[in-house]
């Protein structure tokens, strides 16, 4: 009964691969975050506005991710973003990557909002539903 | 009398910025290689494919880049791609990036058609006009 | 009771930061590769040597990393490395990474042992305690 | 008759290759920032600390890069730094970079003397010689 995930493409070029031939693991953190900003804009929240208007920053707290088969160069991966739970000052992203039905990785990110001048923790300025 | 040249959107993560508050200088040439690959894309010719039918890769032999302006966060950049001489192996590219009608950067780009296997010199197996 | 841990220096450059004037968060996840690749190598095992003699290649299997103090440009991080658990073709690491006594973050990282040509499981070609 | 080049050692991990089995063309010029950073703290100028007294930051305004040979995973690779020409508010650096005797790519690197604050041009707080 979950609303459906918002999904941003991400095309694999040379510098995302290892020279295993696949995607460095690392690699997957970075799509992610685009993922979650194009999300976030898409809702109507540019993260610099955020900053210049609440001096409110996200802050990644923790990452569980599980690689679960290699992407390649030149692929087009899908990567799903939804609210695992949102709290008054913290989000958990539930991410999923896929290229066409396999699902490549899957993580869990938790976010804490910040504030940009002290790095405190602040209400995220937004919610979520 | 040059035909416009071929532009793609790059959009400023996290990723690409530094301490600085500004794009890292190196991370221009990624996103110029992601700009030639889906320039080639849209003329036909994929670069896994390239390598699986004829054996071919493209090498950079060099770069000669300028650095105009500064990039920051969130900004929307738009990568030119325009041939500046081809050559049997070989080709030379010019790239201009901009930030609305700000000339961010621009390069010249000079690859080598090689040999997958032998990374020897290798005639380009298709021309471009 | 456990042997003391290997412990890899890494040198924050501006390539390490992001615009949030931090070390970008993925980006800890290389330094922790170049810390157990020097353990590794200390250790006798070459990654490169271990692909040529045995076809042996570690894959990345998942990662749960806590980011706990930022750190900035021009840090000198300790990267440590600790054996978790080892199994026939799997290896557990922990690491933990701190700025003078400071814990900026902790992460266990597990490996896969597999064979470099079919990306099978494939058992660790050494022991190690 | 020029003094000998400070050189700094760069060990190639997975996170510098990609899937051509190579070094990536833009991570040479991460490795000759982590060489010049190493030499100028070498001379007694740390970039932190440039930064904090003087208001002083060096921005990268020109590469030029000739890619010779490639370079490999686990190759330990020596960056050469020297000085090419002094201005009042720029410095031209010259970087080879050897793999063994091989002469792996060259750069010539213009760097401007910047205010943090403003991003005008600033004289150098230091003289090299």
């Amino acid at each position: 009964m979950s609303s459906p995930a918002f999904v941003f493409p991400v095309r694999i070029y040379y510098e995302d691969t290892d020279a295993g031939g696949v995607v460095y693991h690392a690699n997957f953190l970075r799509f992610m975050e685009r993922a979650r900003t194009e999300w976030l804009r898409e809702l109507g929240y540019e993260l610099t506005a955020l900053e210049q208007e609440f001096g409110f920053l996200f802050a990644v707290r923790s990452v569980d991710i599980d690689y679960l088969s290699p992407a390649h160069l030149n692929d087009l991966l899908k990567i799903e973003v939804s609210i695992a739970r949102q709290g008054k000052a913290s989000l958990d992203i539930d991410h999923k990557v896929h290229r066409d039905e396999t699902l490549v990785c899957r993580a869990r990110i938790k976010l804490a909002g910040i504030a940009a001048d002290s790095f405190r923790p602040m209400a995220l300025p937004f919610t979520l539903d």
